[in-house]
């Protein structure tokens, strides 16, 4: 026997029609690329979204085909999200940092038929132009005024005169709520990228979850900056999210160094922020350098990489910002967990609330997780035996575009690739990916603690630990740090530092001094290009243990 | 083509596994019908729910079958919400305050299998009994050393020996979302009672929506004490979200009088808690004749029918507890609006807040609503032009029980039968029910307001406005009032009272003062049986305009 409601499909045009009509005057502002400060409302963009529906509908975009995206976080890029999904097509947002190669590469593999980019991409779309066969349109993200007089693209169409070019007499169609809606590649430090394919199903219920008090905590009250890319897994959800609360948005464009973005959050004022570890360390050095402060910022939450916890207690001991760690993966739409307290730990001292914090904290409602050893038998939740993490949620992947890679799931659970350990009261902290896991003699060591400990010493800009082979243990751990500018340190003295921090046998065997570590495309230290150039260090070096 | 994420069923399973694996712990308080507080966890519940679960398929409760309960507010009354609905069965939850007659028809027409009852209503059943002859068996919900030496029901089955003869070896069943999972009746002032059927889906939806930040704001971190009743729309949700939440829950049982309630949010530290106005009044009475206050209560959701301004001012200014507008229906499951700020009115002044905190709020992100005039045309959101309000959103009934009164629905949206305006802002206010409103000389006037200006009045317990016949106007307002005990006023002093508070001709032709008004089974005033008694009061006497 079914229930007797009414049968309404969890569409991503709901959200933007629910923004129109009960936040139409709430406001949306842009950093754009063009330099100015740009202001609009929920009901502009959603007339605006609307008519680009029709435009893009006129070029021959259809049902399910593949409009692909090269955009910093500006309300054109939001207009894109909703007037493509909204309409049946699939949004693909592709991430300007990867090598152009990879960049041709991945969108011939998702097929996009037109491609909007922003001004800021144009010598490289240029460049690479000829080599994408599949797209039968380009579209600069700027108005006349800013088209390039002649360009080797050819017949490149104007953004703002597509929306021009319409009425916004266009009605969001009803379909099946299982439909594709966007599409994200994973950035697959190893084999090809990966696509994940996201419903219109799971996306709805992804904002729900993550709106949640427990999780990021949106009200309509919020001011809202997505620093992490819309490029970047639809920037952790931020422009749904906003868009079911009716916060204002504030978009920084391309201006992510710590100036451009402490000005906007003082300017717009802005209340909560989120991004990468590596944005919010150019953002602190700017605000200590310069003795300013936030005034109306209350929290800002950290993924994509582990907070190094000097940069949580600058956070929250300096500046009064409260730091919200998540966990999440583009293989999970992305949020898994947010480490917000339970009511037992308000009353913990202050180190022993940052142990919490130093987690990545609790799974969402919808997500189950669990840690499994190398036989995939489940470990306890006793906040010390690591294992792989499993999860499994009506946002998690279940098969990667075009079956590649074969069929991802164990049992109905994603395995992650990450190593973690989960505790009593269900707080899940990673200790290290899979493949950085250091293996000494039997036993893991984690890259993440060990590295953390180096970014607490004030001479050590950044720092990675990485396995390298021996002849004894299999793998001891190495550390490989770039110094601060002027700043100085000896192998020796940062041996030592690890003293009563961390089991002995932990402590990294050498340490190697660099000018800079590779980052990937998500800003995320290749510790596998590492791996490969000093896998052999020790063995040369005559190891101390 | 589809989007490739796990597919995977929005279960009411779910939230029980989640609140098992991720707030073990966390307590349910329950002051028993034995008269004891009862302390569980999460944990314990989960478990006792399978085996409730096991029991019930040994009884022969199968797929889709009926399970009745009469219970108050319990954690027996929580396992069966998820033992019930978990294993695939429906639950319905009948209102033991209607009419013995009515709730008969009601069991035989849901056809309910299995009845569970407390203590409380044992009498009742036993008077009706022999009435219900679809039941199969009966369960009184206590332990064997609380079961009647013997009883005029037959076999009647004690269901601590339920649970405690199975072991809690169960899996709850995987199955389609769109599944029954409960029934609730509509109060039917006119006509039969109609049964709304949730569904899974619908369920965990509404739960979803209505623990965002704008709506009931529910963390892991609250102790929520639901006063409105696990029979009267699934205490508008909350044994659903404390689940989904990990919070801790206070269950007042039988013990509803202000001082019971009063003890309890003292002695278990509530901090949120939900009902309709009437029996904040009994709190409020209780509070205010013993000097008490509250010391860690924060909010109060009122809803069912309008919070009377004056016990808004007494919760916020004398006992610093927020009060949160709500508001819904059975058909709504129920959660509709509520009266959450927006950015823009918090430097609004005290009198503007309280303005606003009157209406009934802001569509939690789901539902769509408009208010119609009588063609049916969309009135405009200027927050005073009033029509029929309609709603639309995956958990509004799409048909009642058995198609019974035919498609409820016009062009897909569900007329709520409340009038109401909607302001720029979006929130929501309503007039009156569409049957109670006045039709002066064509013009409408709601009786709503009208009776929360006399509520207002220091002499005044109760009041009501119904429609009264008169010779000019077709029907003009008349009050029918109860006056507090002890308390004097006449007839002319409170017209005056209207005075400038309103437009003079809404004010009321005449008073009546009366002994009491009558109540329905949820509470409200039956202002059907009061038009028929009054309805020719003016023509009787004299009307003064």
């Amino acid at each position: 026997m079914n229930g007797q409601m009414m049968q309404q499909p969890l569409l991503i045009s709901m959200l933007l029609v629910h923004a129109e009509r009960h936040h139409a005057e709430q406001e949306i502002v842009t950093r754009r690329c063009e330099g100015d400060i740009h202001r609009t409302t929920y009901k502009q963009l959603a007339q605006r979204s609307r008519r680009l529906a029709k435009a893009l509908a006129q070029l021959g975009v259809q049902d399910g085909d593949v409009v692909g995206t090269l955009a910093w976080n500006t309300d054109r890029h939001m207009e894109l999200y909703y007037a493509v999904s909204g309409s049946g097509a699939v949004l693909h947002t592709l991430n300007p940092r990867l090598h152009p190669e990879q960049l041709c590469w991945i969108a011939a593999h998702a097929e996009d038929q037109v491609l909007c980019f922003d001004l800021t991409f144009l010598p490289l779309v240029e460049a690479v132009a000829a080599k994408l066969t599949k797209v039968k349109h380009f579209v600069l993200m700027t108005d006349r005024a800013h088209m390039p007089k002649e360009s080797k693209i050819p017949d490149l169409l104007c953004y703002e005169e597509l929306i021009e070019g319409q009425d916004d007499g266009f009605i969001w169609p009803r379909f099946d709520e299982n439909r594709a809606s966007s599409l994200c590649y994973t950035s697959g430090t190893t084999g090809n990228p990966k696509g994940v394919l996201y419903s219109h199903r799971s996306t709805v219920l992804h904002t729900y979850a993550a709106a949640l008090p427990d999780a990021l905590n949106c009200s309509a009250r919020e001011v809202i900056l997505p620093v992490v890319p819309m490029f970047h897994v639809n920037a952790w959800g931020l422009p749904y999210i906003a868009c079911m609360t009716g916060a204002k948005l504030v978009f920084p464009g391309p201006g992510l160094d710590g100036k451009s973005l402490h000005e906007l959050f003082e300017s717009e004022r802005v209340t909560v922020s989120a991004g990468v570890p590596t944005v919010w360390q150019g953002l602190l050095a700017h605000v200590e350098a310069n003795g300013l402060s936030f005034s109306t910022m209350r929290r800002t939450i950290i993924g994509g990489s582990a907070c190094p916890p000097a940069m949580m207690r600058a956070f929250q001991e300096k500046y009064a910002v409260e730091v919200l760690h998540a966990w999440g993966m583009t293989e999970l739409s992305p949020l898994g967990t947010v480490c917000t307290f339970k009511p037992s730990q308000l009353d913990y001292s202050k180190e022993e609330r940052y142990a919490v914090q130093a987690k990545q904290g609790r799974a969402i409602f919808g997500i189950d997780m669990k840690v499994v050893d190398e036989e995939g038998k489940e470990l306890a939740w006793d906040g010390k035996t690591s294992g792989e993490l499993l999860v499994r949620g009506p946002w998690v992947v279940g098969d990667y575009l075009k079956g590649e890679g074969g069929n991802p799931l164990v049992d109905g659970w994603f395995p992650t690739g990450d190593v973690a350990h989960i505790d009593a009261a269900g707080f899940m902290q990673i200790t290290d990916r899979a493949k950085d896991v250091i293996k000494s003699g039997g036993e893991w060591i984690g890259s993440i603690d060990l590295e953390n400990i180096a970014m607490a010493h004030p001479a050590v800009a950044m720092a990675a630990c990485v396995a390298a082979r021996h002849p004894k243990w299999d793998e001891r751990p190495l550390l490989i740090v770039v110094k601060k500018p002027g700043a100085e340190v000896t192998r020796e003295a940062l041996l030592q530092f690890y003293e009563g921090k961390i089991a002995k046998w932990w402590t990294p065997d050498d340490v190697v001094f660099v000018d800079a570590i590779p980052l990937g495309a998500t800003g995320k230290m290749q510790k596998n290009k590492l791996r490969e150039q000093f896998q052999d260090h020790l063995l040369q070096a005559a190891p101390s243990a």
